[in-house]
């Protein structure tokens, strides 16, 4: 009853529109994204492009119909309403990838995701700073150089799990070094981005600040990975007990996914990270506790004898197993669009209007592809480190917050930030489709 | 990457706080809602009481932790994320109660449910302006005892509404003329509102407005089902036909919902309004041009021949064929919740610590239950007087609203305004209990 006449009678008109209007206005907006992203997935598979693609583009295009004089989504994009639907849509991504991941599997992978993820680090870090900066922008400040480099590190997992997950490939060997690599990378980033904004700042930054950076976050993970697989085995039992449905399984895994974000958040990492290893915690073993569903137990009466009544049950059984991550699958398809739609709305059409822009822009680009293309190349053999390499390209919202925090710094310029922006578009939107087409043609 | 140290280092501390900072609380609270409605459920059931009584007092407990010193949930309270969220938990919930109603059902008591609705309407209406206002708070403006007789006419068809689907009555007769009912009630409690608070600032009050208010209303319910139904079909047939997967048809069926609602709250309804609307124009038929899920496709060629392979056939295609129905429970686990935990926290306790005011509040909510168990024998025969009326008691978080209008008007005092406070406490606690006794007896 919130939209009752009563407040538009009662409340001044100002405040009608900042508060209710705007409530009223997220869910047509939501109702749009929801649609608009299922109509979209299915029309870009047709055309042969990743789903996740659809979404950006779709976000592109409504985020610049200011130019044709539609102002309408302007004030939507800037919602935090609708800001945090999209920060809960990339988490609940980041939950369902953890889930679908074995942390044994990325394990195994540990020594070489963190080559990866150094060398993606570095590498495109030196390439900006210390060349394509100085050659493609000359004349700017040395701390400007430095956050290029530092923009150039960055690395977007969302948009890379994305498409991994739309294709059914995040069992590969790649996928998995690619998440792991994105991780560690995440935690990089964080240093880096610390380490650059303390020299901007304060012309310099202490060591034992930077050590204790990495060691916030590296006890974050690991602790919260140690403490979770510790715990989570005997929450699931005493939970079952409780209730053996699978909504207390359900409920179990998305409060471990919001709880760990929210402490990621707390110590400074990407909520997302804490997203990522709450996925991380749950094993489909721990579900022998929770009761066989009741499509089996209707079933099992039914079945026939021999062979053919083992391989109904086993069927029957492996669909419900899962239906603690398929029902996280809704919750997914509800928010999951309305992060890759927002992060669409952030490019500003207009910073691709000036040629010379442009062209520097494309120099850079192609640096920042070069940067993390040699990762992949760490990736050691028996994998394609095409594919390793262009997972670690996307720069996405990532990039993005490095862009804005420069500018806020008095460090990036109007047009050096103009250049990074159309970098991260560029790595952004060109990674979904060459990272479908080299994944299909293995 | 929202929460980056980046954030920290960059904003200052107050915007830090406002902005990012409560977005990272939200989701600890989120999850702590989640968790903790799941865990009260299956407690309150083992004794007794309903689900939801018991995230209504998780909520009074958490609202009131500040008269222990515990003042950290009160801000939570008043975030307008949250806020956003509870708003979409209430709509998910009409909507799944709409999809589980038969509108063909919801017509044939159409008659009785009107009458129903007028008598629990006026009865109260008369009760509290005519008699036990002047009676027990006397000396009070005349307005004051209109808006006390509005408050009273209130009816929250969510908690009425929660407690039928949990018990799985949502198919009774009871359940479809409360439900129809408190439809034409939110209608009518509308214009009353508008009425009196038309009176109250400007003396007086046009028929023409009177009526163009009730027009209004009639021509979006009646315009929205009779336009939807003639569209479902249809659109349905062009989805399938895009991609006949479940998940299309669960995003058409939300959409619908978010964008009746949004309607709904455009032209001064109640959005929840919208979203029983949007539940009633989907039918299970129009699910044959979705594909079949892919269970059934599986088992098909180990099913055995004869009557078991056919038993086992329907009862994998009735578990298949209400996954839309199904995908949105999710979505309702985790929002509804929010929506009984911050109603139960709009409760203030402190007002129960006035006996002269606890008692005169006693007389009102005995008035308030008898003005609606009054309507209950409008039902007609065959159906339990007492079921329906004991449906169309709770006041919930539409009392309270017309009980916030009425304070920001000025016509309730402090003490009236925690009478009725008190009243719609009262109404909305007895409801659950009472109402899971009835239908149990049955």
């Amino acid at each position: 009853m919130k939209g009752l006449l009563a407040l538009l009678l009662l409340l001044p008109a100002s405040a009608w529109a900042a508060g209710s209007g705007v409530v009223g206005e997220n869910l047509l907006w939501l109702a749009l994204i929801l649609l608009a992203a299922r109509l979209f997935a299915p029309l870009a598979q047709r055309l042969g492009f990743p789903a996740v693609l659809g979404e950006l583009l779709l976000g592109v295009a409504l985020g610049n119909l200011s130019l044709f004089g539609i102002a309408y989504f302007d004030t939507i994009a800037k919602d935090p309403i609708i800001a945090f639907i999209a920060e809960l849509g990339v988490i609940v991504l980041l939950l369902q990838i953890g889930l679908e991941t074995r942390l044994a599997d990325l394990m195994r992978v540990g020594g070489r995701a963190a080559g990866v993820a150094a060398i993606g680090i570095a590498a495109p870090f030196a390439l900006g700073a210390l060349v394509v900066g100085p050659l493609l922008l000359p004349g700017q400040s040395q701390n400007a150089y430095l956050f290029l480099g530092a923009t150039l590190a960055a690395t977007s997992v969302g948009i890379t799990g994305r498409v991994f997950r739309d294709l059914g490939k995040l069992g590969s060997t790649e996928a998995r070094i690619v998440l792991g690599a994105a991780v560690i990378d995440d935690v990089l980033g964080l240093v880096i981005l610390a380490v650059v904004s303390g020299i901007v700042q304060a012309g310099s930054i202490s060591l034992a600040a930077t050590l204790w950076i990495i060691a916030e976050a590296a006890l974050f993970l690991g602790g919260s990975i140690w403490i979770g697989r510790l715990i989570a085995p005997h929450s699931s039992r005493w939970l079952a007990r409780l209730d053996a449905g699978p909504s207390m399984l359900f409920a179990q895994v998305l409060a471990t996914g919001l709880f760990l974000a929210w402490l990621a958040h707390l110590i400074g990492l990407a909520p997302i990270i804490g997203a990522f290893a709450a996925g991380l915690l749950f094993e489909p073993v721990f579900l022998k506790h929770f009761e066989t569903p009741r499509i089996v137990q209707e079933a099992a009466p039914l079945l026939p004898a021999g062979e053919a009544g083992q391989s109904l049950r086993t069927l029957l059984e492996r669909h419900a197993f899962h239906q603690h991550e398929s029902m996280i699958e809704p919750i997914g398809y509800f928010f999951v669009p309305v992060f890759f739609v927002l992060t669409g709305m952030q490019v500003d059409l207009k910073t691709l209007a000036d040629p010379s822009l442009l062209a520097i822009a494309l120099g850079i680009t192609v640096a920042a592809v070069v940067g993390k293309l040699v990762a992949g190349f760490a990736a050691g053999r028996g994998v394609s480190p095409w594919i390793v390499g262009w997972g670690m390209v996307p720069r996405g919202e990532v990039g993005l917050i490095f862009a804005v925090a420069g500018r806020q710094l008095g460090v990036l310029g109007e047009a050096m930030f103009s250049v990074v922006v159309i970098m991260v578009i560029l790595t952004t939107l060109l990674t979904p489709p060459v990272l479908t087409a080299l994944l299909r043609r293995r």
